[in-house]
């Protein structure tokens, strides 16, 4: 009963794989509608539920969608379950750097983008920050939500949210059980004039600023150095 | 028949739904064992078949990890398929602007980091633009994944080419009938000399410029301005 279970799970899974792979090799394109349960079933000689939990999967994971009595159409070919394999298995220095490119574009654009709210949140973000203090991880991703969400863009919030919590697991794991560096408080006053003033550019350096103290962190810790920037 | 199936669908989404809540609140943290099945099904009020296709699905998201005969632990609370959805309803100017932010960063590690290989590729893909044409997507893709790949940042590239495919399938829906815009050679061209010549800050100019047409056909597209920048 267990083994059968266990080869049940091991079919849908290598279903999944090869749905994937003819998704992301363009096999189907945007917008197409694939074979039926029961064709797939055929062509890879697998029963119909195997077929349906498989596409439930890439139903889940955005790729396919399915319309009601109509079948089930390609949603997008672009595989977020790769990019987050590629995260999960990379370094925490190669994820940082994916942080400084979205935080660095974010500052310059919230410098030119932000409103009353946005600097009303900023600024009481920083004071929470201040009062919480330098190694409280919530705080501090309050105040970078903050800048974030001055850009007026949600897409751009969104993925931030995502890599912001990526970065964070990573290093967690990369510490082990040596305590998380502080941030540096005064960077993130900086960022926050920068904001204030309307100055993009320098609203762009501050922010590449606040990340060096991390960047040194994880470079210490993988015992390599800092990589050209 | 058919009925029972698509109540069996829903009862599956909603327990995906509910456990991918508690794994986003931070009701469990990453590292935790969930519950067993038998007692998720107790809890939820559902079979354990439904209980065991929503995990496989939470696995393939990335969620969730099954170790054989161990259970199953939380892998990551970072939700990738919250970011799809987001990017999927997101207008192709917020979608832009995530391209520019890794665009511009990609520019400037590619100019400090490039080798002799990288810069090979770089140009052998503008020679494979300028022959193919301005309005040729794949040379196009291969000429940027030429740039990224010179940051030696493997999660880079995953990201930015999601990100990329994910820009084409927005602009290509929002463009209907009409041809894609052609992309300006000229500025690869100008891209990969700053490359060549170490300068970041060129590099990042440069990679700017080359978005300029694509966001301004956003912004005409969409019948509004191009948003400050």
């Amino acid at each position: 009963m267990a083994l059968k279970a266990a080869g049940r799970t091991s079919l849908v899974d290598s279903v999944v794989e090869q749905l994937r792979a003819q998704l992301t090799d363009g096999e189907w394109a945007v917008g197409d509608r694939i074979p039926t349960e029961h064709e797939l079933a055929q062509q890879l000689g697998v029963g119909r539920n195997t077929v349906r939990e498989a596409v439930r999967v890439l139903v889940h994971a955005g790729l396919l969608e399915s319309r009601q009595g109509n079948g089930t159409f390609v949603r997008s070919t672009a595989d977020p379950a790769a990019v987050l394999r590629g995260v999960r298995h990379a370094g925490a220095a190669d994820v940082l750097e994916l942080r400084v490119a979205l935080e660095a574009e974010a500052a310059r654009l919230a410098a030119v983008r932000r409103d009353t709210h946005d600097l009303l949140r900023l600024r009481a973000a920083l004071t929470t920050l201040r009062e919480e203090g330098d190694r409280d991880a919530d705080a501090d991703l309050a105040f970078h939500l903050a800048v974030v969400g001055a850009t007026h863009n949600a897409t751009f919030v969104e993925v931030y949210r995502f890599f912001s919590a990526q970065v964070h697991e990573v290093l967690v794991e990369a510490l082990g059980d040596r305590e998380m560096p502080p941030v540096d408080i005064d960077a993130h006053e900086a960022l926050v004039e920068a904001v204030e003033a309307g100055d993009p550019e320098a609203a762009e350096r501050q922010a590449r600023e606040l990340l060096r103290v991390p960047m040194e962190t994880v470079a210490a810790l993988t015992g390599g150095a800092v990589r050209n920037r």
